[in-house]
């Protein structure tokens, strides 16, 4: 093999379609980069058995051939190197000659049939949004993503498709985040996408494009077509928790509050929550404020804010952190709290409409 | 003890003062820091043992007193509150309510008497110097103090007064760094400050402000008055190394190089080598260029970059790390390396004069 191609363009696709390669591996191949030179396009690709990432771009191509190069070393290699055009060549041996300027890199590659082959998603279903839908769809339904394995499939969130209307769905069975968006033609379809491979998409995508990102899925897998980088990632498997029974339908107290107000709020109050000395905050939404206070052995914090209440006055328990997550996610100046009693769960929606939909499940409250 | 204050004054101190905080310790005195309301004023200090650090700010006093809060919570308070002033108040069973705005906490304090007191530097020799040199002289030898405790004297900089000239040094054994200034009138003296109260008073110091700083010492402490704090520390005792004599006289090959440039050579070059995979950097000074290569088990790296040569050439070994931690403490755009034998230690100099000298030991290389 033996190419020549852009510094700068090899540097972007390769730091990229490296959060697609294992960072520790009993396989060596699995820890690289699969480069294929042919017909004038070099060819990258970084696969850890969950999530795949392949991109192409222009090259000098002076021999055909593929090799493995380990993502890490080859990424700082790239990064460090001065000059326009890198050039690498690997002989029958795998010695791989990595050369910019007047900087010559010699290493071993990794024979590239070591490294596995990226599953096909081919003749599915699919639809097409824009990428700052879909970010903005991510991002704010991550946070509530089951981080242990009770139930492996709530390790994902739930994509539904549904009369021309896509929601985005994750719980951890201490809180619930959905998002909503109209999609016309979209078909009906539901699959459950690994929150690492998400995380990964989210930092593609550019949340200022319009431009579209193309889903296409299989019954296993899934694949996601952005600014020239293909995704590829296994679904989860198992049956998502029954969502829309999980939102409670009437409507007690409604009380809106400015989101940085009640963020920093909760950040006082919690000062003297820590892992060791566990609280709940104890939360009085009356008259035209909210009265926050916790104690721990430490002592007592007590903090008040103004808003609006519609409805009957209601003291409840809060785990701070599951408040926060809810409110940092939410991407509003006004938070709505929707509030049906001290035992079930709060809804926490944007000012109007219901674009996104949080449920965060109250703490029983000792009796002060 | 009952009194107020402004907020942000507040903040700024004891975010300074707790940095001569214990972060843990034994006695949860040494967690806190000590505030005392007398007179119109409100006096905090922290004090680990070997670092203590005070000063003072206008208060509102209805009553004088003493009491201990443990800083990181303290600090953290401060900082999350909202509101211009802060009133903080503490009962005789040490029950201590800090309010501001609409936020109140409720801690236990600690008892004032278990706070240590700071030692007393009176009567002593004393000198002062511009913040901006002190700054500059501590930054640049700070990283070659020793960080084992082989040698326990090492462990600090050596700060020696002579003939109307400061000279500040460090030693581990490996390099060494010497800076130097004129301070007419200090008198002659030599001491040992440990290298942390010197990396917390350069955080102190303002690299923009001729503003003096006041340096007296006695026997056993230190004391520097910076812009309104004090901060104290024990000496070090025992014999620094004669470093004069450490220094070669002779001069054989001068090589000028631009910093950035040897820089960046040395970081790409050392990209193969790891904790687990050490090696020498092979740097040949010859002709108008510095050739630098590196093989590992992983591989081998080649670069090399222009300079201005005088004398014989010469091939040495180097340890990566020391050789770019003296690199990146020289304040200049190119360095001036004097070299006299391949196994004598390098001197790195700025372009004209001895402003500062480093040290770097060179590494015996196996024939190639």
């Amino acid at each position: 093999m033996k190419f020549n191609c852009d510094r700068n363009e090899l540097f972007e696709v390769i730091s990229n379609v490296s959060r697609a390669v294992s960072p520790k591996s009993t396989l060596a191949a699995l820890e690289g980069i699969l480069l294929r030179a042919q017909s004038g396009r070099l060819y990258l690709s970084g696969y850890d058995l969950d999530m795949g990432m392949s991109a192409s771009i222009e090259a000098n191509v002076a021999e055909e051939g593929e090799i493995v190069l380990t993502a890490k070393l080859f990424v700082d290699m790239i990064r460090r190197m001065a000059g326009e055009r890198v050039s690498i060549e690997s002989d029958a041996k795998l010695l791989t000659e990595i050369k910019c300027g007047l900087t010559e890199f010699t290493i071993l590659g990794i024979p590239s049939e070591e490294f596995p082959e990226l599953p096909a998603v081919t003749g599915d279903e699919g639809f097409s949004l824009p990428q700052n839908m879909l970010k903005s769809m991510i991002d704010q339904t991550l946070f509530a993503i089951a981080t242990n394995d009770t139930k492996p499939v709530h390790t994902g969130s739930l994509f539904e498709m549904d009369d021309n209307e896509l929601s985005v769905v994750s719980v951890d069975g201490f809180r619930l985040a959905l998002r909503r968006e109209k999609l016309a033609g979209a078909g009906e379809a539901s699959f459950v996408v690994p929150g690492k491979t998400l995380s990964e998409i989210s930092k593609l995508l550019d949340g200022e494009s319009d431009e579209l990102v193309e889903v296409s899925h299989s019954r296993k897998h899934i694949i996601f077509q952005v600014s020239g980088y293909a995704v590829v990632s296994r679904l989860l498997e198992g049956e998502f928790l029954d969502y829309k029974a999980a939102i409670p339908p009437a409507e007690g107290t409604v009380v809106t509050v400015s989101k940085r107000a009640l963020i920093e709020s909760v950040e006082r109050t919690s000062l003297l929550i820590s892992d060791r000395l566990k609280s709940p905050l104890r939360v009085k939404f009356d008259g035209e404020c909210i009265k926050m206070s916790c104690s721990t052995a430490i002592g007592k914090a007590y903090d008040e804010l103004t808003c609006k209440i519609e409805g009957p006055p209601v003291e409840m328990g809060f785990n701070n952190r599951y408040l926060l997550d809810a409110l940092r996610a939410s991407d509003c100046d006004e938070v709505r709290l929707v509030i049906n009693g001290p035992l079930s769960p709060m809804k926490m929606l944007p000012p109007d409409g219901e674009n996104f939909l949080f449920l965060v499940l109250p703490v029983r409250l000792k009796a002060e």
